[in-house]
């Protein structure tokens, strides 16, 4: 809480830092108080999400793959709503201003604001005597009343996922030491660790949503638990089967070996793959829409009439039963 | 980082405390992973701020405060840009859940939900091992293009701000035990402690500043520092009378003491007041429609021509040195 002149320390990490990616016109440079985002008719999604050190990023993760995931973790909302990004503002708490890490920081975020054309707008930065957390508030855009819905699943649509499940919950415990090195080579690791530390958001999907799905959200606390919240808000039930959850190679591998269960898999987290429902007759379409969007797709199982939480079904159609839905930070 | 069912904590805090308060439509009763802001041909204002404990506020300070801190400096900010309150997003980091704690908080927030018309339309809660830190985005709207910038004052403007200057930055220090307690009474004390916990945001003159303001910004870091960075913004100088600051009558009579230094009053921030600059042919209208919104301006200096920082004038126009312009946390 040091006292200082203006030219201070904030006001010089912003310029330094921040101000070249603010390029968009409703920014004004980062030099007012507050940003615009010009109407356009369509409605505006707005969401926001934190990630703190120690909770959802480690310590020792690289700056640059903190940074991307403070925005993909809101792009990857953002296109589970069908919405296109149009914006964000960030709030970075920092314990203490370290130049290197700021830098490989805002040059990392710089080409995320570019991949995904999702301009920054503004934000605050503060001191905290605390963990480094960011939060971003995101913003995209539908088509008036667009916006996909938890709510609209419906008795007999597919429920599918994008991508692989449980790599990055696999790579967090690779991290945290607490499975074995030994059964995957470098490359497999890496693979985990980086789906861990870099989300891939699938916003090449966002219109394919708007066209053909009746409800959508993003995995971020285990496909179990986030299926049994999509179920609960559209007042359905569903079952899921187990062996058509897709896999990577490296978590297959891993499961053979047993080092890691299935709850583990759909549990886990961190994906932040889509999951969403399709019914019957937009099926085709949408894989359709999917493969040139070139985003994997995968039916795992159907909805069902009734509110009883949605249920896991392995070999020969036997129940799994799972200690747990999902991971809480409580 | 606990394992649990959904159902979780995380759930059913959100649940009991925060979605009663999300009772727009577009919050979708926090059930969905965005909200919905409607176009409304109006330009959207987007602002963020974070307070985090320790920093912007202290451990000791009441959660009902608190909860209005967070939102109010983010609506000071609204009312320095013109903008009319449209609703905001509130990212909570949380070391733990207190009930008691979080039910105070929710009140005190859904009451000023309601004072100054700002629904709660989204957010996010997150564990953290740190201090508790609130991030607030929120948003406004104005008539296209009328966004009130801090690039628009004009040689011979005049200087004005609101209320009374350096109320917060004392009740601080008072309550951080760095002044005597016997220059004031009770009720004196409990104003300017008030001042610090409780931020006044002058939303009533958003329309009065978008029809006769040249610039503006909210005081938050002090009115030395902030009006060099107005003037900076504008590319324009000016004097401050120091006799003209309005003061309140307790921290008039510590100045009297010699317990603070105008320095002190200036420089201190946490004022949440307006700053602004008016033609001298808009004043009497100012005045007159801010009197309607029942809010005291006074005008402090005028703006000047060049690019020297702003000069505070003291008895007999001479220059009062201020070894620092304002408040920084790094």
């Amino acid at each position: 809480m040091a006292q200082k002149e203006i030219g201070s320390a904030e006001h010089d990490l912003i310029a330094r830092y921040f101000r070249p990616l603010a390029t968009a016109p409703g920014a004004f440079g980062l030099v007012d108080d507050a940003a615009i985002l010009k109407s356009s008719g369509d409605d505006l999604v707005v969401t926001a999400d934190a990630i703190v050190e120690g909770v959802h990023f480690l310590p020792s993760d690289p700056s640059d793959t903190v940074a991307r995931k403070a925005l993909r973790v809101n792009l990857s909302d953002l296109a589970a709503k069908g919405a296109v990004p149009a914006g964000f503002v960030l709030t970075l708490a920092l314990r203490e201003v370290r130049d290197e890490w700021l830098a490989s920081f805002a040059k990392a975020l710089g080409e995320d604001i570019g991949t995904f054309e999702c301009p920054l707008l503004g934000g605050d930065t503060v001191s905290t005597p605390g963990p480094l957390s960011i939060s971003v508030t995101a913003f995209g855009r539908v088509p008036a009343g667009k916006m996909v819905r938890r709510t609209g699943a419906k008795p007999g649509d597919k429920i599918v996922v994008t991508g692989t499940i449980g790599d990055a919950a696999t790579g967090l415990r690779l991290l945290k030491g607490e499975l074995s090195a030994d059964t995957l080579d470098k490359s497999a690791r890496d693979f985990l660790v980086d789906r861990y530390r870099v989300p891939k958001p699938r916003n090449a999907l966002a219109a394919c949503l708007r066209n053909h799905a009746t409800a959508a959200m993003d995995i971020s606390d285990g496909l179990a638990g986030d299926l049994a919240k999509l179920c609960a808000a559209s007042g359905v039930s569903g079952t899921v089967d187990a062996s058509s959850v897709p896999l990577s190679e490296p978590v297959r591998k891993l499961l053979r070996a047993g080092q890691i269960s299935f709850e583990d898999i759909v549990a886990g987290g961190d994906d932040y793959e889509l999951l969403c429902t399709i019914p019957e007759n937009h099926w085709a379409a949408f894989v359709t829409d999917a493969s040139q969007a070139k985003v994997g797709v995968a039916i795992v199982g159907s909805v069902a009439a009734g509110d009883a939480p949605p249920a896991f079904a392995g070999e020969g159609g036997r129940p799994i039963a799972l200690k747990r839905l999902s991971y809480s930070h409580f």
